[in-house]
């Protein structure tokens, strides 16, 4: 049994943590931290919670809680944790940062789309990055993992294996995405207000949202080359999940024929094939976010469109498990020796 | 371990007591049966379900299922089980009916409000009705569970304390219900469909739902007199969770007084004292439906309008939970001894 | 063509305000007023209306707006107009206010209910209660009009004809009132927040809303005594749209019978004879918040439960526009001579 | 005044073809054709025509119908109108199509797509398509319009003006669209149950959709040789609107630069100078659909990215009204020589 403070415990990835630590048998909450709450009781802000949890939100104090628990979960604004991590507090626990702090090895990039100076990149070499199904072994060693944003989490899931065998044209990516409102986070804003997303859908950030060098890392790993993509985010009338739909040109095999759909399909299965957390759908199923609601899931599929030669690569995800709270939840148990699966049995609700 | 079928298993009850069993340690689903999906994978059906249930949807065919597995729930049509149901087959197997076929022990009301004749009026005495806060014992020694329906689970649980303690006049009893669209079924609709109940609110079945002789029965037993309330039930655009608003005139003491929110609190408190899926709030905190969405929790409160000495009683509910398929697995538990939590440890998911 | 100012052009009654008056063949606006946007493009506020308004926002001025136009509309937080208002204003320029400043003629009732006290008692008298159904000619005359709520205006709409033909006993109403989220206001607030209110419905303002004495004030004109009533309203996911469901006990006749449907259909149907606003539907058939989205419809029907000897009587209107600014606009069209209509031949969409 | 007959007036763009004309100062609706509500009142079929529409639906007779009136609108399904048009009708009446039977030039590439034999393609070279920014003055002469789908409208307004001018590589078109519910019709299924739609996105008809084709015609036209694209539509839980998000490589100059915002923009403004219907947007806003919803506007916009050189081209529309009863009207309006605007100048309804 290992102990687990929260950092930004009363936002919705910090809800969702709550609700999954409950039901981990190895985990005890023992401090729920909150900016906005203090010295209120946290069922009183999550009114799910009542009667599950009796304690009070606590102020950030990184120090004491360091010395106090075995994890350390910050779901905080970038730029909070690099302010305030020191080798010391490393050196008395395990850190998963859902934020985007240590998530980018070039801390120029991060600067430059994050408009933020990073003020402790001594750290971010060491920080691993937190995609389970790429970097295992990595975690089970980390001290500082980097919990992945959403975004990237599905849309690297959907496109890494086609990268990985060579068979995508690696400058002809995009990625159209949608995501539910949960993402935009529980501050009080008008445009996340229900009347203005209700019954409406749009695109944001076009061209400039913070994940797209997140993304484009991972990617990058894959071709073994700097990849830029276009990445477009929608916000879409829903509390939860993310769709990721991204298109790139299948290269011509030297007859000058395409991959054949059992090619790829292998291709898929094979690189997910002991993954217990994606799931490569049958042939012509499209992911729906519904199915993966609530889970660790995420759900990848493909289509070829043999008119255009390019392929349509589709996952999804609930952006608050697999995006967030389920995803730092596997990292942790990796990190202590658990089994990986520990506390994400959550079948999908439906409907 | 015990094995369970279920008949029904399409339809939005019937998935949901395959989620909840998914994760219940003591049972295995044999048998997936469906009217609509024979012969076709029970995933196709239920996309969630990919890779966690591999069965086939198998025609209904009650006789050989009671001779495979302990205990059978019929998330059936009312009058299929009570058309099929036989001693034989109650001598080998339990049985959890989520329909109200055995509800009603006036067979003549249950004919007048259902509009069918009983094909098995024999089994409606034995029949316990399935509302475990009421009847624990005697379900712990049931065959056969009337399971409640989704509406008198939630006006029953917000009402009967009162009634019980005498507090409010028998005859002032209004209930105005609120239902997610779960509730209509899976069946295709032209008022069911998205464009129907999106965006939109209204009334139906007014003073003629078929949920109001159960309500009325349940609350006659509290009251120990016959019991005659006024019943609306409304579609809200959500898909999930019933709110219950009842109204009722307080008796006044012989002081002429009404009763205090103290004296009503602890009528409410000691009543609920040690049910572990019954919350009452705290004082001014109103139930709202998304606080036990996916779990087994009913959360009751209440507030006394001193100005027209009326009480006005809140609860909520999950309807495909608590309402349906929790409360089922709940029954199951008891009847074989489970502990009654088991499997229903589910922390509800905000947002 | 006259020339209209509106104060809180930037919350969503002023918005529809904007898109009504832009199809009034009549009317001119001349001043968008708002306290959060001043010097903003009003069309960067509401992309709505881009290349329709192409008006900047103002501050509030009312002096100086009364000297420029014909009619203000004030679509203010309580307490605003009150503040401001003096004769020399009134002498000016006809007002409609969207507030409740004026709605309720005893004073002290008003700064009960909404703890604030009246600025400009000397105004309320001359006030005249817009609800155009009940107070037509002195609405013809009038300077000052007192814009109704969103719930009363159902309510009373729904009730007032039994009341007035004495067919319900005066105390045993109870109105149970839904509301979509677009009657919370544009301000920003976690409790309005997409994810808070998607998927969820609760009870608010339970025996304390302030609108309780606005419709006690307009029941008791109908019954010609003091009005008590228990009024609940919920917050239902949708943008627009308001339905009651109100109860009262039918008083029975000398022989002993209550009412009959025809009977009581015919109350209605006098009542509302020469109404184009209100709709008294056909036997049987529930309103729809859906039915009058869009349009200054009031849907009244009701239902009578032989059992219980109560009739249920629901009425359903879009809060924004029969609920705010249509009757906003109705009242403007009778002032100032016009049509009633004009203006507001808005057929409701669907879906 | 002319007369108006709606075949299949009971569908979603059935019903607003009845919204949209009632507010239609030269048009009266003679004929409500439904299949499915035969000798039904059509207000009992949509509630919100309750008292405005007295009419009951009749059976299919085109031949009876064009002899009463001087319009006739088919919503009907792909194929029906081609099974029964005929010169003599032709001669009588003018038609403007909702379905696609007259939309795409080549008839086997109709049929390969459709998968059913046209009955009548020697209407089709005659048919005018009836997106009037680019055909106003065959338009104006037509007797027949093959009125376009809502997919292809949104896309071929937001991409056409930059295929013209000749600034994006034609080999390089993606489009991946969103839809509200609404497009899936009324008819009972249980792919658009309210609780399989709603809190849920997916993608679907995925490089096979039937409007590709029809997509790739129009843009074919504007660059003046054969277009290939991928498009993917998504169903998303809203019950209007279309967004439309482009993808196409931007060609670069001989001085090896792309071109620039204001060059772009230049080319958007300059092509929907003189277009009441288009509204290109302001730099960086991004289309929503609730900004168009009840009207017949279409609102573009474009983001350049400097990085890819990819430009991303936005256009969001009502797709029950620009994308099908509101064009049909402005088909209609030319036809006759109304004004184009007439009946149509619908302020978008927000929230």
């Amino acid at each position: 049994m290992i102990k687990a403070g929260i950092i930004g415990a009363t936002g919705y990835a910090g809800g969702e943590l709550v609700r999954i630590l409950l039901g981990h048998k190895e985990v005890e909450i023992k401090w729920y931290g909150s900016k906005s709450y203090i010295d209120q009781k946290y069922a009183s802000v999550y009114g799910n919670m009542f009667q599950l949890v009796e304690d009070i939100c606590k102020a950030d104090n990184i120090e004491e809680l360091a010395s106090q628990v075995d994890v350390i979960f910050t779901a905080t604004p970038q730029g909070f944790l690099a302010g305030i991590l020191t080798e010391e507090i490393l050196s008395k626990v395990k850190i998963v940062d859902l934020s985007a702090d240590y998530r980018i090895k070039d801390v120029k990039k991060y600067e430059e789309w994050y408009g933020i100076s990073h003020q402790s990149p001594q750290f971010i070499e060491e920080a691993v990055y937190g995609l389970v199904e790429l970097n295992r072994e990595e975690i089970k060693k980390a001290r500082l993992i980097a919990n992945p944003g959403c975004y990237p989490t599905c849309s690297t899931l959907a496109i890494y294996p086609l990268l990985k065998a060579g068979l995508i044209d690696t400058k002809s990516i995009i990625i159209d995405a949608k995501s539910g409102t949960s993402g935009a986070g529980r501050g009080a804003k008008v445009d996340t207000l229900f009347c203005e997303v209700n019954e409406n859908i749009k695109a944001y950030g076009v061209a400039s949202h913070r994940h797209t060098p997140e993304i484009e890392d991972q990617l990058g790993y894959a071709a073994n080359e700097e990849i830029l993509i276009n990445f477009t985010p929608h916000l879409v009338p829903m509390n939860r999940g993310i769709l990721v739909t991204a298109y790139a040109n299948l290269l011509t095999k030297e007859d000058g024929t395409i991959p054949s759909y059992e090619e790829i399909k292998k291709v898929y299965d094979s690189f997910y094939e002991n993954e217990k957390f994606v799931r490569v759908l049958d042939a012509d199923v499209c992911p729906q976010t519904k199915w993966v609601e609530g889970s660790n899931f995420a759900d990848v599929n493909f289509k070829i469109d043999t008119r255009t030669k390019r392929i349509v690569m589709m996952g999804a995800i609930d952006n608050v498990v697999k995006g967030a709270a389920g995803q730092a939840v596997q990292n942790m148990n990796l990190m202590f020796g658990f089994p990986e699966t520990m506390g994400l049995e959550l079948v999908p609700m439906f409907p």
